[in-house]
């Protein structure tokens, strides 16, 4: 197969860091010495293994773009980058028709389907890249849709860990929440426990120490009022491999898109990678 | 509402006791003081709180059901019987025509669907009237079809525990074993993990000593084998309430149904129960 030239955007963060680092050792495809970056980031270059990436702040990049697309005609770009680029990247790649895999969360997501609109190119958008998870969203969001009630007189418990460095509430938990609502059961996306303190981590949840910087841990327990019964799902992230899998997986599915020109569809979601699986 | 006569057919045996005693203060139903029960059965006669009831056994319920009929011209016949009596039970149904709702598992199941399309009377067959688990195992069956091999790559573990009479494996636990097959998980039912011995049920898992003599615990371990992550679920069921909850749903489904004469479908699931609610 020929290999797929891909630019991984958000260097020297963590994510994208991650995902540069298994793209450089994986076959199938071939990378792109230049990364997007933010303002704030004080180097001009960063390295991950034998390879340097010219890193491209958002005042030159205009610019930039036309020497990279000289040297690079095709390339999908895999976007981990930070909430607040979400919108402008994703403008940045329609105005220069780059294909892109948008990893990143945040952003405004109904002006981020609207820019795709407006432009020519094809994106997969997926706020959460492990596709077990996605798959197991998609189960019970099938759930929600053919049996509303389902869990009617059941009391919901939501406990998620994440790295101390997440600040907000999981994404899953949330979207979780909302399928559980239409099944019935009466909760509030405030009423999630959180854990962020490595301590219990390690002590209570028996986290590994080596990912206490990098995991996404979650349980939906619901229990019957009269104590008849108990339904409980978990869902445990170790480190990141499980989304540098998806991620290249919908790299690969955009690449089979773009080449079918007859598909009128331009925006993706992990659950279409999955369906074509 | 009018109130549904229904006949409890397996007494005195322990689920339709059960039943009997809930239906007996449910307003929703009339209660036929008869209930077929088994061969070897000693008694005529058994009581359920401050109502007695007549035991029709195979040999006498032909020339009996005259008389029962006589008084109550409309009933549902609910079956918690036995295995050995699924077949038996349901051509005497058939012959009969009195609809009924199938509790009981085993016997010959396409032997007694092929009844049912002999005759011209509705039932509802299910091997699990548990409305939550029914749901949970429509989702995973929806999960498997629509995204197959989803979970290539991981470990499973089944573990299940039921009350010491209960000599074969969880029907459950096999029928979810399907799914994980199907979504690219190698298990086989030899290696559902059984438990059955009081002291650990109650000392390892935790299940409450009254519960002992009738409870469904299920936990399903999935692990990828590069150990990123581990998806679980579980669905623990105390006592036998889920049950009786589910039965005089499929009750009611099928009193309305009778009602619509133009419905030409004639054996139910409680898959259908559940997508009318």
């Amino acid at each position: 197969m020929e290999k797929i030239p891909v630019m991984i955007n958000g260097l020297p963060g963590n994510v994208a860091r991650t995902m540069a680092a298994a793209a450089i050792v994986d076959k199938r495809f071939t990378i792109i010495p230049y990364s997007l970056t933010g303002a704030d980031i004080p180097h001009d270059m960063t390295n991950i293994g034998s390879m340097d990436f010219t890193l491209v702040k958002p005042d030159t990049r205009d610019e930039k773009i036309k020497e990279i697309l000289s040297l690079y005609p095709f390339f999908i770009a895999i976007d981990y980058t930070h909430p607040t680029a979400v919108n402008s990247n994703a403008r940045f790649y329609v105005r220069n028709n780059i294909p892109f895999v948008m990893g990143t969360t945040g952003g405004d997501r109904e002006k981020l389907k609207q820019t795709l609109d407006q432009g020519s190119i094809l994106a997969v958008i997926a706020p959460n890249m492990a596709k077990q998870i996605v798959g197991f969203q998609a189960m019970m969001a099938y759930g929600a849709r053919t049996f509303p009630g389902l869990f009617k007189g059941f009391s919901l418990k939501v406990k998620e860990s994440h790295q101390q460095s997440k600040a907000d509430t999981s994404g899953t938990a949330r979207a979780m929440v909302g399928y559980f609502n239409d099944l019935g059961v009466d909760f509030k996306v405030d009423d999630i426990q959180q854990i962020r303190a490595p301590e219990i981590q390690e002590k209570e949840w028996n986290i590994p120490r080596e990912h206490l910087s990098g995991h996404g841990w979650h349980t939906y327990t619901l229990t019957a009022d009269d104590g008849s019964s108990l339904f409980e799902f978990t869902h445990n992230i170790n480190g990141r491999d499980i989304y540098v899998s998806g991620t290249f997986d919908a790299v690969i599915f955009l690449k089979e898109k773009l080449l079918l020109k007859e598909d009128r569809k331009r925006v993706f979601t992990m659950i279409d990678v999955l369906n074509q699986a």
